[in-house]
């Protein structure tokens, strides 16, 4: 849930080696402002301060606190003189342009005193955009090449409001950037980011270094639980745990003068954590479970087909997010009713009378089903109760059941999630996701008993 | 994408007549704090503050600040105490979790100067959320049943960690709600948002009405170009855009003294935007395309079945996650390969090769296919190409056929679409739900031409 860019197989070696690179903290703290109404109303997601917050990160900087606030000139300035305290760079993004709602440079040069002066080469550089585009400057938009007195205008590439740059006494500076996301990034990499690898110093950058390791079957207490004498034994590298959907990672973060220090010092770490935790353990970064089965899926050059009945489709949904997967999934099949599993997959009308749609047995017959009906190598299966209707004191909404069946053997599991329907579905196929993980490794674990 | 609620299919003219009632403004302030350092590193985009902004703008709530701080004791327990004398109302979401890191309880606590005591019927819950999930519970979790002393625990039905509301001198509270969205909105809506309409006391409320109107197939801009002198003409009601994911809704809000006279003003200006804008209207309030054509199907009697290609399920699980779905769909196939188009949709062969799986020729057959397959009243079909890879000049990425078969005929449809994998794929499943509503209406529009 929430994928929102492609889904790459990768080598996969390369997330499993690869640190990310982060320069030391300490240095420089940094602190964001987010301006607009429109945010404290939440009709719009604040997206910049995730992008800032991580472009700072990256370069070792500390941030403390985000501030969001509206357009309101008096509650900016009262920020921004409260940020310029704790931090040594302050950022502001939104305001700037050309309205009369727009604030943010008023209310900064309110903060510090400063008159707003007209800046000939910003009025240029927007007149010089209204023509590219063929369009007529209005106005307003002249109010957007005035600047707090002693600031510099940084460029905007993709729009009419530049960034702002005041420098002020004790090496401290303020940034103003325009709230529209895709403008505000073009002038942090051109001009803001320069700026603070000018102001940190060649010499000081780049010695901390993460990596990230997820689980998929224990919750963020259990893992905490298993491996807190570890977590409290480390100062480098030092460990931190947090939780996604359906999962666990942790992030192993070392302070080193080089990457191979760097991955010197999380190796045994990262070992002692995988001793405890590895029947857990999936995978590194940002690759979710269908990227890991797919990578094993084509290493194994295995072909899949899924029949899924409580997850309705979404387990061939997070199979085929992964560019490329036309080299392992075939097909599926959604049977949701029960004449659907008898006349797709062959399960016999008896089974289903006898031991009902949600069973083992009607789970391996499925898994089993598929595999032909698709002559792939292996077919996956799930029949549960999403819920929120159709659940029993026997057979509670959330009862899920797995088929994996293979040309040697059928195997089934059974799982009881938590949550409404859409959160039952989503884990169950998790779920699915991680049994057929397990059947690549040949780590299956153990199945229902009779 | 982002469901995470029960999708209920309802009566349909009660999100029709629905008006949400909303207080006027000025009566409470409230503020925001958001809190982990995840979000300070920009792993996480922060969601929940957009949502309870929302909530709390349409309960007429000021907000001034948000403020995002990282798992520091000391820290949140300032912003603590500057947002409790800025505001009336506190809510801070996250750090309540079972680890060491999680410290918002102890950080309020120091705030105001409690201690942290076991509350018993907090600890009874988490018990019995464990019992329920037949897991064992960990000793960490404990620490979720300790509050600072004189709070009250606000049940938490998605989780463990329950929710905490101090109330402390001056008719001020602070709430503590858990980070997890589906766990923070269950708090918000069960417990928070009654107290805070009980605070707001009866007398004040209900002065606000709003109701919200749903497009398919127009983009912002163009539905604002087509009704902004509408807009701009009205003062009681307002309108407003906003942008969903791959639609647009106008919000229509009036002030009036009660719900009649509220309706009575919006119902000409609704008809206005109707008039204009009616062939792209689909819904009302928060039901999304699903829930729509679950309910037509319901009430035409009508059962449907889906083949996807590039899809790859994800039409399924949509029509699926409307619970009740078993009432009228009964199968789906994810016919990936080909081979599986022909085999299990009887796609022939020629087609396949003469025109190319991406072709109207064969959205055609799939719908036709897929209809006989599962013996219902209503094919769904659609192929397309996803991307990265397999587009050409002639069939580039984002190119996608759909075919709707039915008794008396089959039509096809074909759509280009913008951005990644994953926006293809969400962009096309809505798109084949929009076909099948027009059917469903009668209106199903031009087809391509041969």
């Amino acid at each position: 849930m929430g994928y929102r860019h492609e889904q790459a197989i990768g080598k996969g070696e390369e997330a499993q080696h690869r640190v990310d690179v982060v320069v030391p903290t300490g240095e420089m703290i940094a602190e964001l402002i987010i301006v607009g109404t429109e945010l404290l109303l939440g009709e719009v997601v604040d997206t910049n301060s995730a992008y800032m917050a991580q472009r700072l990160a990256e370069l070792g900087i500390d941030l403390y606190y985000v501030n969001r606030v509206g357009d309101n000139r008096k509650r900016i300035a009262q920020l921004v003189q409260q940020a310029h305290e704790r931090a040594d760079l302050v950022i502001i993004s939104g305001g700037l342009g050309p309205t009369a709602d727009d604030l943010t440079k008023e209310a900064v040069a309110d903060a510090f005193g400063l008159e707003l002066v007209l800046c000939q080469d910003a009025l240029a550089d927007i007149e010089e955009h209204f023509r590219r585009l063929n369009r007529v400057m209005s106005e307003n938009n002249k109010r957007q090449a005035y600047l707090p007195k002693g600031a510099t205008a940084l460029p905007n590439p993709k729009g009419t409001a530049p960034g702002v740059l005041l420098e002020l006494s004790g090496g401290k500076a303020v940034v103003m950037l325009p709230g529209v996301p895709v403008e505000l990034k073009a002038i942090m990499e051109d001009s803001v980011i320069p700026y603070i690898r000018r102001k940190l110093g060649e010499e000081n950058r780049a010695t901390i270094y993460y990596k990230v390791l997820r689980f998929y079957g224990l919750g963020e207490s259990a893992i905490d639980n298993i491996v807190q004498d570890i977590i409290a034994a480390q100062t480098n590298p030092t460990i931190a745990p947090y939780a996604g959907s359906g999962e666990v990672r942790l992030r192993i973060t070392a302070k080193a003068a080089n990457e191979s220090e760097a991955l010197r010092l999380i190796e045994p770490v990262e070992r002692q954590l995988l001793e405890r935790l590895g029947p857990y353990f999936y995978g590194y970064g940002d690759e979710g479970l269908e990227i890991v089965v797919a990578r094993l899926l084509l290493a194994q050059k295995k072909t899949v087909a899924v029949a899924e009945s409580c997850t309705g489709g979404l387990i061939s949904h997070k199979l085929t997010n992964v560019a490329g997967s036309s080299g392992y999934y075939m097909q599926g099949a959604v049977t949701y009713s029960n004449a659907a599993k008898t006349a797709v997959l062959g399960v016999e009308p008896e089974l289903l009378t006898r031991f009902g749609a949600v069973s083992k047995q009607v789970a391996k017959a499925m898994a089993e089903g598929v595999r032909k009906w698709a002559g792939t190598d292996i077919g996956l299966s799930v029949t549960g109760i999403a819920g929120p209707g159709g659940g029993s004191a026997a057979k509670p909404v959330g009862l899920v059941y797995f088929g994996v069946s293979y040309p040697q053997d059928t195997k089934v599991f059974g799982r009881q999630f938590a949550g409404d329907r859409l959160q039952v579905k989503e884990r169950a196929a998790l779920a699915a996701l991680d049994i057929l993980r397990r059947y690549l490794l040949g780590n299956l674990g153990e199945e229902l008993e009779d």
